[in-house]
């Protein structure tokens, strides 16, 4: 796929349409409700970024290494971006994914040139903010303002001032959670937490996804990675939990507060030992059926969150996502690429057991995360708002955006409160957003409890003290970072 | 369980902030939509109480017993309140689940305390209303003035002005229905009916649901309960259904105008009478299958339907909720605890027999409830939209709230207009709530025709006429209570 | 049912309340949003109707029939009006379905009297506009008003100007699309298309679902007129093949550029040719399985997508409907009498193989139509999001309603943007509501963009750029009109 389709023509030229982010913007229009809110989010707007989960890499961090081109690092690894541009017609590998040879300038062009693709979307909404806000650029993109654009950008991330450490202390980050295999020696972490100039925390996550689906080929190379991280012989079931186990306590002692599970569904139920070890030597011997690897990776997250319930990790589940819809792109582009897809969400019935055994539990605990928005009043909410362990994460992916924030917290705070959510996740892996992400949620739930306020169902001083605790005690108390709270 | 876990501090004291509920509360902020909405609302607020469907029992009215305790009357009864405190690492016995020696001021202490995680739901909206209109209340619950609040409470409920019958005339409820097993003698409706100096109608409901679920231990025993109480033999499932129909009569002559199912799911499928009896038999025997106890569970339901054609009563169909979810709840302190959780609606597929054979019957009515938010639209409105005895019950339980009230009729009402929703019901077990709780639905409906109003899709008059139907002529006719109307 | 059951009696007569759709209704409430609003709707309030998709009889256009009385004409075939009548205890007999004899004028008052049913549904909304605006009422239906209605709309309706090529030019339709069976000799379409006095465009959709449900009786007699039709032999799946593949060609030349299919699911999954040949045989054998036959149709769905990335002829998929749900309704009264009922969406797991094999092909083009609002964030969007040739279908029948649509701008803007839906799809048989209906959308999306301008989310420039695509290049682009563009 080399060319644009029929796709409608791109609105007449309106060249260098200036880029000046409202400080009202998502504040809600009535003249009344946006005082309200214009307060309670001045109040927090400054607040420090507790960021418990994401994507971005923590070898950037301690290396502090420069940030590369404008396409490098904006538009190529980050599948919000690339979706919206593949579904114009425009191939993956024009925007160089899997292809090192794309020029990036053209890249940022054809970016540019689409920008009215965007409108209404929160992609743009992120872009204009981080582009203005943390670039100071101050036009549109479009195909007359790329180059422009483009050689700002480039000198700008040359500069000292845009390296990852300058811009973690301009972001005001106070915590920046990372996602990593368990395997992983966490020696960026290290570097970083044993650097007196670094003031922020990088915590490592937990997450052993990928011994999770015996089904798939690689799948006992990554039992011999992680056998040799942890000095113990994976071959056996009995082996890998072991493993898991050694890895978690070292995870713990580098600083981790939680894990992460990323599963096709939320279905979590105990195998005899003597199953899983059947199944873990079928999956070995390439004999496993996927009916049977569906049973292993479910007992394994149940024996996760048994782990949890031990160690105090907080276990965060992402579930329900189809991964990987398009064979050609997946062959093609690899994972992350894009054509991931949401799924029902199956919290209630799949954590019954989890829940039954652990959810009373005081160490025990559970973040739930859906790209389903029916699930926050259907499962989650009313889940947590009876187990004590549970906590209802933020909408995630497809719907962390302005309104479908504003919905879910109409549709949690019913049943679960403010208390417990588990404040916004940004979850990316765009470093250079995560200011205008979570600037984006403080002004959303600002306008949430405005209307509140003005429907009388709170009172004003006790919105702003929800409001400072959605950005700080809730994540703190939720992702247990109590010690780097600032 | 017995300590709360590590859950974020609450906020610093701001001890006796007033409690002064707003008179616009609820109403849009807008002041154009607010003049008008306040204008539909007065216009109902101070409308008779029609509920259709609740908890309350007959008994504490017809005896006009004196309430207990703050705690025993509001706070240990409430799953609605003891879910979210458990929520918060509360133990049900700290609340004085199933048991007796909890300190009812320590109890109400825990309450208070805990004021700040109610925030934003509608358990503290009605608690606000309540507290302040019913008990006079004034200042806010808190640690600090928990005990003041006791005492002021314990004082009124110990006054002749707050016994049961002086209350329902103060709530100005013109119908209360109460939910009855069949066995029931129905004795407190019976005082109360030939009291002529209690002016209100207390009907009871016929809700036969132990008796369908022959897998569970104690179902012979209900069995023989019912086989006293109606004079017929229910060893047999011809007995059964003789028995069943024996008692809709008593009922029926004793004031009922409705009967209710709370089902799993919807699915209501007849059998042939030898299998229906093979399973009743199976059922003594204690050797039914959970396939066949389903199978005759979807029988029975479809016997009632057919039981509704015949007889007129209003049939409500409570359905697909998990029940008893946590099984240590469950055995130590029993059903109805908080942890029953929604779950997907099945109306569509699982009422096409029973609205085949019945949907078009003059003497069927059929009202719907759901905890499930997506059902009004896609399933309920549309039922209800072309059967004409296919109500859509108010929203239930998980979703009474404002936020999901104005969502429901945002999607109800596309198909099936005002006049085949139900009315609001309350449902509830708290008596004192029961005027904060109908109040709350005459608010969001006088916003929701406010709004239609202002975006010109209905006459202000019009819209003031519906208001009136929604707390008047629709829950009347949807439950037959002509004979008591006001 | 002959008459109507225990409704709440209508409220008192207000006779000649006068009928005089607001300026602004469906604008926002808020004055400053409002005349945002204001502003972007009367820019694409004139515009030219394109209406890619419907149910309109090209006969009547081409023969310029006069309508009938006013009952034929608005109530009798509408089954969005008899299905709520029919909720209200009127049988469909009264109104005329299948059954000559019903008096029009009663129909009409019959309908008249029930006016306030419908307060607060879109049909009451389409209604007023319909009523005011294409015929001149200035009275709102009631009792009183009923004959004074009806002689008034008979006196227009006799007239020249209320012909349908009249209404087509005031209406200033620029394609109207209609759905024809592959058998169809669109003897009309051409006519039309040959007469130089008619400056519209009337385009044949080719939908095919008759021949897709091998196990009804009458597809033996269905195989036939489509073989007769492309005068190849349909005995064998071979040759049902090279029929559709031939007729389309013939659709395509007489101005074609769509195709439709109404399924009950979305599933479409191809069979190996000598298992579909089998299937076919069993078909016309009479013993094929209800499995079987949906395995043959979700074959045929697959062979009509791969048919479309050949011929390029646009795919609508209007899937997940329940059809026929009441088996009386449907012996007496037929299809389309407004028993049909929404079910889920199936489209994310049914079209993975059609969209791993064409979803990135230039030709293929797909729009995806549900009743199940929850698709569009969860399915759809993300679907249109990745996919060049998938577009997002405005909300279709029970959801094609102002508050439904904004829900659907909302759902669908994040994952999808504006440029990969599909533009407003009336999807009527009732000719002279189509006005009303695409005004309705101009509102609602004015709205909807007025509040992301208001919110800075979007500058009114764009706002006003988005609007005008909205109604032009997007139903142009989507549906491949580029010819009949003006």
């Amino acid at each position: 796929m080399s060319t644009t389709t029929d796709q409608q023509t791109a609105p007449a030229a309106t060249s260098a349409r200036p880029l000046a982010p409202h400080p009202d913007r998502l504040l809600p229009p009535d003249p009344g409700v946006r005082d309200l809110a214009r307060s309670i989010y001045s109040s927090v707007a400054g607040a420090p970024i507790y960021s418990p989960h994401g994507h971005v890499d923590a070898a950037i961090i301690a290396e502090n290494t420069p940030f590369g081109n404008p396409a490098e690092l904006l538009i190529t690894p980050d599948h919000y971006v690339t979706r919206v541009l593949h579904a114009q017609g425009i191939g993956l590998d024009q925007l160089g994914v899997k292809n090192p040879d794309a020029d990036p300038r053209e890249i940022w062009r054809i970016f540019c040139s689409h920008w009215h693709v965007f409108a209404g979307t929160v992609v743009r909404y992120w872009f204009e903010n981080e582009l203005h806000d943390v670039f100071g650029i101050t036009v549109t993109p479009s195909a007359e303002t790329a180059d422009q654009i483009y050689d700002q950008l480039s000198e700008q991330l040359a500069s000292k001032d845009f390296r990852p450490r300058e811009l973690f202390d301009r972001f005001n980050i106070a915590v920046l959670a990372t996602t990593d295999d368990p395997a992983a020696d966490l020696s960026s972490h290290q570097k970083l937490a044993a650097d007196p100039s670094f003031t922020g925390a990088v915590l490592p996550t937990f997450r052993a996804d990928r011994y999770m689906f015996p089904d798939v080929l690689a799948w006992k190379g990554y039992l011999d990675e992680l056998g040799q991280a942890a000095d113990i012989d994976t071959g056996s079931y009995a082996g890998l939990i072991d493993a898991l186990k050694a890895r978690r306590a070292y995870f713990k002692a580098h600083g981790a507060t939680a894990t992460d599970s990323g599963m096709p569904d939320a279905y979590a139920e105990p195998l005899e030992p003597a199953e899983a070890e059947r199944l873990h030597r079928a999956g070995i011997a390439g004999t496993i059926t996927a009916e049977e690897s569906a049973a292993y990776r479910r007992n394994l997250l149940y024996q996760l969150a048994a782990m949890s319930a031990e160690d105090g990790l907080v276990m965060q589940l992402h579930a329900d996502v189809v991964r990987n819809y398009d064979d050609y792109s997946f062959a093609t582009f690899g994972p992350d690429t894009g054509h991931d897809l949401p799924g029902p969400a199956t919290f209630t019935k799949g954590l019954r057991r989890v829940l039954n055994d652990f959810g009373r539990s005081e160490t025990f605990r559970l973040a739930l995360f859906t790209t389903d928005e029916t699930a926050f009043s259907e499962q989650i909410a009313p889940l947590a708002g009876f187990y004590p362990s549970v906590y209802v994460g933020a909408p995630w992916w497809f719907i962390d955006t302005p309104g479908a924030i504003s919905r879910f917290r109409a549709a949690a705070t019913d049943s679960a409160g403010f208390t417990k959510t588990s404040g916004f996740i940004d979850d990316t892996r765009a470093y250079c957003s995560i200011p205008a992400r979570h600037d984006m949620s403080r002004r959303v739930d600002a306008s949430f409890l405005a209307n509140l306020v003005a429907t009388h169902q709170l009172a004003e001083d006790e919105a702003h003290e929800i409001a400072a605790g959605l950005v700080g005690s809730i994540p703190i108390n939720t992702f247990r970072l109590q010690q780097y709270a600032r």
